[in-house]
């Protein structure tokens, strides 16, 4: 099994910014009882970085589950922006809801029931768009939602390294999408692209225009 | 010895995207060649696409050696901005200031030659600071430079995993002050913090007023 960080420094990532944060911690905690799926703490810090820098009006998240981002980017938001979470399971997204009221941040966020890549497509001028949704389906999200960004908007996928099956030829359901994603956009005209080796792999790409 | 990121996953970046562009590869060459220590390319990257997203006015490097760092950022500044290199050895700077001549940058770029800690503290309001000189010297640099930083800076430092050692207990020369560095970002009220793991680790700071 590929270690994308060494183990050790990813402990020393850790020890030295270690949470306190009761919600975050319990977010966290409800993950690791459901074996559900949510973005590495370190990735959670950095889409906080990202979203302090780019300072948007308006992120779309495909793929919300029960907010463990969202929170992190929406405690990132300026007064007036606005997050839009999607989400299949209707009591994901209420638990999402519950703990957004909680932290006082109901009024920045919107919860959308359904099918990502279709409400995704309700909105325009999107600053930030984070895809974290099924991975067979990260291509198809670009051919859905590339036309609904602004100009110096900022794309952001999760998992682009998929657990470093990217360099191995197993898992093909999932893994070849994801390899054909990190393509299209390394090789886009209108971004610069990166991949960032933090957690599971964080692709970057800055709308040039 | 520890790799930061696993060598597979590396190559997997580098391959993904590939550079063709002369004077990087050129100033690459020469690093190999003179065995200089240079960012690595997935840093420079890096750096270009939070120079884009944060659109400074002022970027200040500390330790620019002969400008390879400070090419991936300045290609990313806008019109009207422009960025402070900083370095002792005066050979060093006037091959970067060939280089940025070359690439019609030169008006955008002051070449300053000298003590990095003492011609930083010149400049005021400064919008990304990017620290990478001698490493023991990075607490100093803190010490000397934070006043100088306009509100919502960035601050970068590279090496700030500094080549894995900073979860070992050799080499205190050096070591001990970067994570001193590390602790005291990670710790202060004013920034939020992040290390990512890329190259050979990047500290991000964004001054939170």
């Amino acid at each position: 099994m590929i270690h994308i960080t060494d183990p050790l420094i990813a402990t020393y990532l850790m020890t030295l910014q270690p949470e306190e944060d009761p919600r975050l911690l319990a977010m966290e905690e409800k993950a690791k009882a459901m074996n559900f799926p949510i973005i590495d703490r370190q990735v959670g810090r950095f889409l906080h970085l990202l979203t302090l820098l780019k300072r948007p009006k308006l992120v779309v998240e495909l793929g919300s589950g029960f907010g463990y981002s969202a929170l992190w980017i929406a405690r990132a938001l300026e007064d007036g922006a606005r997050i839009v979470l999607t989400e299949y399971a209707e009591k994901n997204l209420a638990y999402a809801r519950g703990i957004f009221t909680e932290e006082g941040l109901a009024e920045k966020a919107e919860f959308r029931t359904g099918n990502a890549l279709e409400l995704g497509q309700e909105y325009d001028d999107i600053d930030i768009l984070f895809i974290d949704m099924d991975k067979y389906l990260y291509p198809a999200a670009l051919e859905a939602m590339l036309p609904h960004l602004a100009p110096k908007a900022l794309l952001i996928a999760d998992n682009a390294l998929w657990r470093g099956r990217v360099v191995e030829t197993l898992d093909t359901k999932n893994n070849e999408p994801v390899k054909k994603f990190n393509e299209i956009m390394s090789r886009h005209d209108s971004f610069f692209t990166t991949i960032v080796p933090v957690g599971d792999g964080v692709l970057i790409a800055y709308r040039l225009s």
